[in-house]
């Protein structure tokens, strides 16, 4: 049984060049192997600024538009992909930058919503993730290194979140390989994990399970992107998925960290 | 023996929608395995405009300076390929899209001038082509969609002249798979061919071997763009690749075409 890792490496980290150099340092030396995916940052708003074109948030996500998934896809999949994949090429890592339209590794849907008109934002379909083709790639040992960018099969390109798609591909290749794989999903970003407070770098919660998140999302503790975050780490377990981990990007390769069970 | 065909597509192809969608029409019914590469088009630099970022030109070729490369990355690795690969996965085409930096697929170097500072300009290195990488996607009946995006395998990304690209991938499958594919490189752009005279659509030069180039060249008939596609035509056909065509992107089905000997 091989361990593989499906670590996801949020925005915050990819728009502070030392903090992700620091990442991509660690990630040369973690065991093998594993599956980068990574989130967008602020590049992408500070683009559609740039060019004039409005981007709107409903609840912290973005509406997609026309103009937006093109600003998204050139970002995405083409600057912070491309550039990660040459970052870690040049740390003997056989990186391989990906979409989910590549292969129709991950497979979307439009959101229907009936009170919000996302625009070209896609949900991960059931078995929308093409583990096999991931894993083939494993096999040549190449490291996939995944963009948020998910297609439908009609030509369309959708914005996924990126939390989201590390769920997907961490459940995925555990369901699709129970005898080959133990998955761990590895969640890195800017802070040392799930904090009691966020503003105290001491309340650092070390282990959560079903229960505790719910107390504490109704003690208004958890609260925010962390809760979806949290919710994706327990579909994932439940899914098949061993460890789910929330931890800061530095600490890739200590234990600093929150582990989360069912 | 299989027969292997790379496919470039020139950049006036990809500004031109409806031109694009009857060239990837006819892709999907096209004999397989094939590669294509796709070049740039004029959305790079109209991004960059956009974005008041400067273009230069120098004898027809871009200086690609730190901005330039940035922009070059997000247009042709990210929109264009990705749109590609999302438009051939609804025909049925199992296409992935990759740049060079990719598995480090295409590794260039920095192109050193004594006259002219080129920027994030890349030359394929000797031996630069992972064909065993690309055949290994071939395998798995992946159809690999590349951009002209290189990398040095020093982290850095560099723009490279896309019919070379496809030259170098031609002639390194068939330098290094000359027992298992007969390989033909086809350059696709918006002229039916090679013509005596290029606003005259009834003078296609059907054949061209190096003597006639030789001679059309001292003529002044053959010029332009055209000069070092046929210098990568004759390249290709002396490391090996069986047959060079040069065609108009819709007439990809019929024979309407220039068929290059050495």
């Amino acid at each position: 049984m091989k361990r593989l890792s499906v670590i996801k490496i949020g925005g915050n980290v990819i728009d502070n060049p030392l903090a992700l150099e620091k990442f991509l340092d660690g990630l040369a030396r973690i065991e093998r192997p594993f599956i980068l995916v990574h989130g967008g940052g602020a590049l992408a708003t500070k683009l559609s600024r740039r060019l004039g074109v409005e981007s709107k948030m409903v609840d912290g996500r973005r509406i997609t538009d026309g103009e937006m998934i093109k600003i998204a896809t050139m970002v995405y999949a083409g600057l912070i992909n491309k550039q990660l994949a040459a970052s870690l090429q040049k740390r003997g890592i056989n990186a391989i930058g990906l979409c989910g339209a590549d292969a129709s590794a991950i497979v979307s849907r439009k959101r229907e919503d009936k009170n919000i008109e996302w625009g070209y934002v896609g949900d991960v379909i059931p078995n929308g993730v093409n583990a096999s083709f991931i894993n083939g790639l494993i096999n040549i040992s190449a490291v996939p290194v995944f963009c948020a960018i998910t297609s439908d099969r009609e030509g369309n390109l959708l914005n996924t979140n990126a939390d989201t798609v590390a769920e997907e591909i961490a459940s995925a290749m555990a369901e699709k390989y129970p005898e080959e794989y133990e998955v761990k999903l590895i969640y890195c970003f800017e802070k040392q994990g799930v904090m009691m407070d966020a503003d105290n770098n001491e309340s650092l919660i070390k282990e959560m399970n079903k229960e505790k998140f719910t107390e504490l999302k109704e003690r208004g503790i958890i609260v925010g992107g962390m809760l979806p975050k949290l919710e994706n780490a327990f579909k994932a377990l439940s899914r098949g998925v061993k460890q789910v981990i929330v931890k800061q990007a530095d600490n890739l390769l200590n234990s600093i960290q929150t582990t989360i069970t069912l």
